[in-house]
């Protein structure tokens, strides 16, 4: 449905990407208003079918605002239910209205072979995929048992979906996804991955090769990064786990074909990086995003409180075989798609072929994830947390504090120290361990991140700081 | 479906009690033996639909034992989900086995006008009562929203739903639901009343007022009781909002014809029976239920902390209007039996008029609770807590203390006083109330609880001990 206009705008369905941008702010803007006035009620099981729709005439309504494109109608789809899972997520709903509709949304050209348009926030927190009517059809299916789902597997890896929405426009219906932004673009990504456990056909294509952090997939990573990617053994379990509730649940919904997102951060890598680039042109150092949109961190949290959080851009701490110290940002995507051509949607009585093969890609998905990609290493991958003065609490930095290498981990005490939210860095003088180096106050500096292939952050306020001391 | 036999024992459907109790406790031992051997997994939306089945041949099987009565099919009906219920209500399997079937079932006498049977476990927990087929059936389709509600409404007075099996024998299906006993047969309720919110034909009828302790409605509440019951802001404010989300659960499955169940406890009325009786036959005072299992109290704990629990059997602290202290027990009940005549099955899609029916049923019912039954008061209905040497952690007994009536309370605490846990009674010293009697020693003779209507609880473990000392 994808295409570019002469004036070489991009185009989805006969609509300018301008047009269909405009649309989403103003229909969001009116659907979250409306929502807000409506008294806080429980979910019912009614609400996940529900379509509200609103027409946009362009010389404005009683409801609307006039506004400089051609009318069009907008529909939210269970609008009650999605409140809620916004909820749950810990999005206000004042914070998604601005974030989605108050600030310019950044069209993404890397949409791969899906012939999707996507657009970001400009806060980053926001992804806004136009998704085919058979998704979105699959998606109101699946909203029950994504409720479940949500409320008995709260580190759940599935995506976070804030909304589903249709344009209707030039006689056209445009449906539209509201979704998380796992990788954020204010931490940069060495290396990219989407595994789905398989081994046909899954090379990353020389056209993808040719991009900036290019993304690869599984016989790449098998290739690459054969010895996998090293987890603290609490971590590991919990991902597992995590991981497994997630595939038992798309199985049951004979879901296939998803894959695992997997975006890492490499911070020794960046720490060389920082050092060679900081006298070309300052410092550079990722932010940090707000902790309240991520994701993976929270999925490694257990509830037998086995692991801490520790970094909040939403990483799980990791090694590679390098020893090199890891931020591995993960999610399950493509949940919607595999129900674009081949499947019929959900029915509680389906044939046995279609019923052993989701079974078959979600145990080979599981075991691919649990034995290849993520291997358990004794010991602790740790870090410590401190603030800057007078920094917004529930944003602190994080400082990457020197491990002892394995076997020389005697005086290393067994679980991280936290010295959240305390008001200076010199906190820090508190710790007990006296391998902090004495230059972290460069880390004080603003810096800029930047990264060709995703939007330029400038926020500026919050930087992750890493301060290295090698043995 | 009711009958006696020549022996004088109750049949229903053909099968004697004391055989449809032994398939009971073999049925449930099994299922839930059997389900403890499968890992634990979250709820998936197609375990609603699941049943299980299984064969009880009198002469045994390698899956089932021998046994004296005729064989038998015993179906367990979404195991998977009513596992996760009795998790989320706090009822750990074993017990659950243990209550049921390692001790006897009691039948109860006074099952009203349904033609049900009812069962009450010997721990006075559980209440197994017969279901008709389109009640059992609706029960089904109202799991997902039932679902639903357990989780956002945590405080709801709707029945506590613990499994739904059926006993085939004798070719006719037996349906059971095991649900929580609203009133604990340890306390002695003064009053009890059926509430709708109607008025037409609501007072107990001439049989029913022959009875030890009638269950009153509608018209008998608004002339014996017409100034209602008077409860705290923050109590009577959480207790009417739960009447309310419970009521658009109930509306929104066009249920009607339900009804609150209200039980009190008058405790100054039992402290007089006490000093009367104690001369006659020893202290009387009724046995404190295990606070796991009680429903009305944790509905008035409200999220935002208002209200802090107080009685360990699941009484709200309320008053009459002479000033009496009550506790009331409350639930809503009678959800399933609407739908055994009148209605069809829920559909998403139904007349009008059946829509506006449970609405306007539901509307009435909310106001007759929130106006009529329960009142607000201002200041405090406060008790302290305290235990006995040696007693068990979670079952402190109840003292209540003595309140200044309104007008007179300068001096009291604004909030409720909590000696909750301390070993011995001699704690009460430190309360800085010096209205405390110096007679609570008493409280600690093992004492025992008559009532005629229900079975004699005697644990005699622990007791609610009342000092009251008048003004």
């Amino acid at each position: 449905h994808r295409g570019v206009d002469p004036t070489g705008e991009t185009v989805y369905k006969k609509t300018t990407s301008s047009t269909l941008k405009a649309a989403i702010q103003l229909g969001i803007t009116h659907t979250v208003g409306s929502l807000n006035q409506k008294p806080e009620r429980d979910v019912l099981l009614q609400d996940f079918e529900v379509v509200e729709s609103i027409f946009f005439p362009c010389e404005g309504s009683n409801l609307t605002p006039g506004h400089h494109y051609g009318d069009f109608r907008f529909k939210t789809y269970a609008p009650i239910a999605f409140r809620y899972f916004r909820e749950m997520f810990g999005i206000r709903p004042d914070d998604y209205m601005y974030s989605l509709c108050n600030e310019p949304l950044i069209e993404l050209s890397s949409s791969g072979a899906s012939g999707s348009l996507f657009y970001l926030s400009s806060d980053d927190e926001f992804i806004v995929k136009t998704v085919q009517h058979k998704e979105a059809e699959f998606l109101q299916k699946l909203l029950p048992g994504y409720f479940m789902n949500l409320n008995q597997n709260k580190r759940t890896l599935l995506p976070k979906f804030y909304g589903l929405y249709c344009v209707q426009a030039a006689g056209k219906n445009i449906r539209i996804v509201v979704m998380n932004n796992l990788l954020p673009s204010s931490v940069r990504m060495h290396v990219k991955f989407d595994l789905k456990g398989s081994t046909h056909k899954r090379r990353a294509n020389p056209k993808e090769r040719e991009k900036a952090v290019p993304t690869f997939k599984d016989l790449d990573f098998m290739q690459d990064m054969s010895d996998g990617l090293f987890l603290e053994a609490d971590t590991h379990n919990a991902v597992c786990k995590t991981i497994q509730r997630d595939c038992l649940l798309l199985q049951s919904f004979k879901i296939m074909d998803y894959s695992l997102l997997v975006g890492i951060h490499n911070l020794d890598q960046a720490c060389r990086e920082q050092n060679t680039e900081a006298a070309a042109e300052g410092a550079m150092r990722p932010q940090v995003q707000k902790s309240l949109y991520s994701t993976a961190i929270e999925a490694i949290q257990t509830e037998t409180g086995g692991v801490e959080p520790v970094d909040q851009t939403g990483g799980i701490p990791a090694r590679n075989s390098k020893g090199e110290r890891l931020l591995v940002y993960i999610g399950i995507i493509d949940i919607l798609q595999s129900y674009r051509f081949e499947h019929k949607p959900f029915l509680p009585t389906q044939d046995t072929v279609s019923v052993h093969r989701p079974s078959f890609y979600a145990e080979r998905f599981q075991k691919f994830m649990s034995n290849v990609v993520f291997k358990k290493v004794p010991g602790k991958v740790y870090f410590i947390l401190f603030s800057h003065p007078g920094i917004q609490s529930g944003r602190p930095d994080l400082l990457l504090q020197s491990l002892p290498h394995s076997g020389s981990a005697v005086n290393t005490p067994t679980t991280p120290t936290f010295l959240s939210l305390t008001p200076t860095i010199h906190t820090l003088s508190h710790s007990q361990d006296t391998s902090m180096s004495e230059g972290e106050g460069g880390s004080e500096t603003p810096s800029r991140h930047h990264d060709s292939s995703t939007p330029q952050r400038l926020d500026g306020a919050f930087h992750l700081g890493l301060i290295i001391k090698s043995k």
